[in-house]
């Protein structure tokens, strides 16, 4: 039998983990539903603590994952996993699942855990994690932890949905150059260096330290840096202690609700962005002259930029021109 | 003494390097005639050839640039380079410079040297590519390279701008497996395995030339691997063949129109969707409402869902609705 999507509300609210599943797919596969839903759900969010963990494959980020969603949950905390898998443009999933992975945490049916996968559109991915995110929140988790891959230009920007970002190193991965490169070292306001058993992971260690050092931090926080060995679970309890001070230090003063208007800065305008996409998407899919014209400009025989403006002229009922 | 967009596009047609240079920053800046200026030009584009070149940090890629670049120009050849910086989304640039780079390129008059930096918008450093490739072509450059970091989640997707992407790779970066993750196997009509000196180079070639087997080719092109040394220029013929066999593999059967009409498709409706987002954001920044409305959300006072959709009824002229 089907429930309508009040019922699932209803049952989401009451604790069916099934009903936060239903919830979460609708929202995922833009059901025609979803949106109504969500903002039904909106005015309850706000009081989870939304953790992002990212760092390269090899770091041994879903490893930390796992310890830290067991600690939560072992204090009494109800915790929600989101686990963002990288896409590959083309074979639309992850070329190497280790979706094996999390399984201590999974068992354990405190803790809900969600794999987002690829999807297809700009903007997807992103609105897909936020939304999940709003899901899990109304619904009574205390912490929301996120895992992305976090190569620094990922489709989800973990700084913009999370309150505290922890960045997961390890030694041997080869890629701490690139990671400076991307910009990793100004996101995270904890680093944790995993693997701290191995011979190299002092190096590692001081290297961080040294580019923070390097780095402003102009919100006044120093990003402590911390030793793990997660699948031990030593250091998981460091790891915890320096996201509680992360989360008092944006409790005083209004830091934190300018963190949570910024969020929902970015947030308006990925949304308003997002639905004018597809806006787009269809009047060019709706447009039978589309291959026509794609054929002609192929061949040099007309220029792309009239009709640019004319299909963004039909969308938005204005008169744009050439030079608009 | 300031020249009109006119002067300047008949300066750059006629082999003026200052001409071509202000032109393309024109385009980068999206200065008011920009597109006056890239509709005159397009006419004259497709007859330059364009190679695309991905790969890590470290890799030797920009190195191989290089050398390519100067084999072209020795064989008579115009070719114009484009390196395009990843981006910290915090810094506004790249955190680690490195465009000492390709200085023998450079130093050759005959090359056409043009770095991308990182840009706010999304999908403004794709668009940016596209037109400095586009000028770049209408004014007689018979080769263009353009080289990117190539994560597989790169702002430019090399595949989509390029005829042909190489894709560079180098023992002892660790991040091999990183790259089959991100799809990167995928991507390559040709491969790169630079700094073929190296003792462990062997097991990376005998490692991609079985990710190719288990790979698909859906064009028929069985994508070949190249050792190179770039910086003794061992190897660089081999990799100008490569890419002569897969030009000469395009051309055959319609592969050649098809590509350009599936990138004509890509660009136009990124295009669109530029201008579209360029509206949302004025509409955003005009509407004296927003930063209420976000003080508001963060509040949990009201949901962002009505806002948004009124937002987008405001560009689109239509009477967007809350569920629509």
């Amino acid at each position: 039998m089907e429930m309508s999507s009040a019922d699932l509300v209803k049952a989401a609210l009451s604790g069916s983990v099934r009903a936060v599943a239903r919830l979460i797919s609708m929202a995922e596969n833009g059901h025609a539903d979803a949106e109504e839903v969500l903002a039904e759900l909106f005015p309850r969010t706000g009081k989870a603590v939304i953790i992002g963990v990212s760092g390269p494959l090899g770091s041994g980020k879903s490893t930390l994952v796992d310890k830290l969603a067991m600690e939560y949950s072992q204090k009494g905390k109800k915790v929600g996993v989101i686990a963002v898998d990288p896409s590959s443009p083309f074979t639309g999933g992850a070329f190497l699942g280790d979706r094996f992975r999390m399984s201590k945490a999974a068992a354990d049916s405190q803790i809900f855990i969600r794999s987002l996968g690829a999807r297809g559109q700009v903007g997807g991915l992103s609105r897909a994690v936020r939304d999940v995110i709003r899901i899990l929140d109304a619904v009574g988790n205390d912490v929301v932890i996120v895992e992305t891959l976090g190569t620094g230009q990922d489709e989800v920007d973990i700084r913009t949905v999370a309150d505290t970002t922890i960045i997961v190193q390890a030694p041997g991965l080869g890629d701490y150059i690139q990671t400076l490169k991307a910009g990793m070292m100004e996101i995270g306001d904890v680093y944790v260096v995993n693997k701290a058993e191995s011979a190299e992971a002092d190096n590692l260690f001081a290297n961080i330290l040294t580019a923070i050092e390097m780095s402003n931090h102009p919100e006044g926080w120093i990003p402590p840096v911390v030793k793990t060995v997660a699948n031990r679970g030593d250091g998981v309890n460091d790891c915890l202690e320096a996201i509680e001070k992360h989360l008092e230090f944006l409790g005083s003063g209004n830091r934190h609700e300018e963190r949570r208007k910024e969020r929902v800065r970015t947030e308006l305008l990925e949304m308003i962005k997002e639905k004018l996409m597809r806006r787009a998407n269809e009047s060019v899919l709706m447009n039978g002259r589309f291959d026509d014209v794609v054929r002609r400009i192929a061949k040099r025989e007309v220029e792309p930029y009239t009709y640019v403006n004319e299909v963004v002229a039909l969308i938005t009922g204005s008169g744009a021109t050439k030079k608009d």
